[in-house]
């Protein structure tokens, strides 16, 4: 049994432009000699009574089996009785933690140049529970919770990410001015795991200051961890830093250690299947798989081919204002292996 | 009764920096002979049961008497069984709308210099609902409320202001694809309102899409609605691309058209009593006070010699690099009128 022996990982290359990307993902793993063996999964034409979505059971299971995939965007159909792609997958795979590195791109200049952050968000409640109702008419409630097992977990994960990465800080981002209680066990959870972390400095910061700071000087932060709804939205501004969705990577973490990485960008129905998509969110969050996978090397040799292409600026694809097809700069980045 | 007769003002100058401040605003209203008259109160010694906080009645009662006031920072006094003073105002003087005008300031570079917005937050309801509750030991809920009423008061203000100040648009910022009742509710009061008013174009942005959006293009937004949280966020972040709280004023607008203006930033305990603090958010505050009484001639002399003396650089507070002390910054503005 020799240590060539092919890992099996999940692939759904999702709708829209999702095939496409996927694509140069494929060609840029075959040319790297990555020892990755794809099993692919596309979204049903028909709800799965066994997933109440699109979504298959086999290719969860699958997932399941593999322990780590690689997921392109995931359009929900329009429609009722079912739910939404993204949230079937977060909830059945219970992935707990999303948690996305944000690093200035050298080479593609946006307003800011020193962004090296990660953020750690909260994945299956909070904001999210999905309970919400109306008794009298024109009040309407919605429930948000927050648990101490799965604030525990987000925490662990981040402080453990923190060590292991070497990182310096976790800031814990929170509203416990207005919501004590809820936002407040957030906090204890995390004060409770920063005790075992004495090396890691550990910071609490409103959500409205740390977006203005964010935006003023995004070098304040290292680590951030936060509930579901402050992570959504901190990741995607800290995102909008470096230059957008289409540039970041994120994957998801799962009990049992599963990992999940996936381009969060949309599925662009208006480009696709015309070559013009960039396929560097998915590229990119790949790599994460690899880290992952511990396959450090092949995930640098990567990251560094699509670094150089992206810099070096003679291909880029047209929402980095360049004019090159996916293909091309597919092309570019194996040549830069 | 002459045109000249004074109008009488709330003024609480509040804590920390806050009485130098104030005194700056009194000292360049004087200068500029604005007919204002003012009524100053303090925060109390004690819990005045009757606000069941440190705010006195009294100090309530004069806001309502005479419609408008100015506010400084108040920090909340630690301990339990009163409210903070800042929500306290809110729900006593049913302060309503939060407007956050946010421009860039002429002279001072931030890596953004095309900020030309404004947010209105609903100040009332949603995640500050202050409900909170755990049953199941580590579970903890909150509610957030949406009401038609609310969302319709706070919707009719955005598109009043946006037609009455020569804006072309309205943005209705929302997390409705997750929490589609309450947010979904919020968005069709939008619309219901929206249609009362074609000549302004009416779009809805998911929050997280809109905060990376605004760091990345904040040309993209004119006016921005929203409800209470992502108002809270959304207008911190839009203070920090033009360089923090401490240039951005703010008004609260209440029922029956009392405006009560306040500088939004913290009370700064650590250089109070200095002569070091930036009196720019109050001041700019006040001018917003002035407009609202249609005073437009006296506002536009004083935000004038504001803009100038900070875009002349000569003459700036420590927070802007500067070593300029608050009388002597407030004495430039003057030499500006
Ligand atoms: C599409 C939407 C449901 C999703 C979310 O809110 O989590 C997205 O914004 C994300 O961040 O993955
Ligand atoms: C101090 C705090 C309660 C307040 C809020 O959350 O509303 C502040 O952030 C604001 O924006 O005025």
């Amino acid at each position: 049994f020799s240590s060539q022996a092919p890992i099996r990982a999940t692939l759904f290359p999702g709708d829209g432009i999702g095939p496409e990307i996927a694509d140069s993902v494929k060609q840029v793993f075959k040319a790297a000699d990555v020892p990755i063996e794809w099993e692919e999964h596309f979204v049903g034409d028909e709800i799965d009574p066994r997933t109440q979505s699109f979504l298959t059971w086999e290719s969860l299971e699958s997932v399941r089996r593999n322990g780590v995939g690689l997921k392109g965007p995931m359009a929900t159909p329009i429609g009722k009785g079912h739910r939404s792609l993204n949230l079937t997958l977060r909830k059945e795979l219970n992935l707990y933690a999303n948690v996305r590195p944000c690093h200035s791109l050298p080479g593609y200049k946006t307003r800011y140049d020193d962004v090296n952050l990660i953020t750690i968000r909260e994945n299956t409640e909070g904001e999210y529970s999905g309970l919400e109702h109306q008794v009298v008419r024109g009040v309407v409630e919605s429930l948000k919770i927050i648990t101490r097992q799965a604030s525990l977990r987000v925490a662990e994960y981040a402080f453990h990410y923190a060590k292991t990465h070497g990182r310096k800080r976790v800031s814990a981002i929170h509203k416990a001015n207005i919501m004590q209680k809820t936002d407040g066990l957030f906090l204890k959870c995390c004060r409770e795991v920063a005790e075992k972390y004495p090396e890691i400095k550990y910071e609490e910061v409103v959500i409205d200051n740390c977006c203005m700071m964010l935006v003023k000087n995004p070098s304040l932060f290292d680590v951030l961890v936060m509930p579901n709804l402050y992570g959504d939205i901190i990741s995607d501004l800290c995102a909008g830093l470096i230059g957008g969705l289409g540039l970041t990577p994120s994957c998801n973490i799962g009990e049992g250690g599963i990992a999940l990485a996936e381009a969060v960008h949309g599925s662009a129905p208006d480009i696709a299947g015309k070559n013009l998509a960039n396929p560097t969110a998915l590229l990119l969050s790949a790599v994460s798989m690899l880290r992952h996978l511990e396959l450090h090397n092949k995930a640098g040799q990567i990251q560094d081919a699509i670094v150089s292409t992206i810099s070096e600026g003679k291909c880029r694809t047209a929402d980095l204002g360049g004019k090159s097809k996916t293909t091309e700069f597919t092309r570019a980045i194996i040549d830069h292996l």
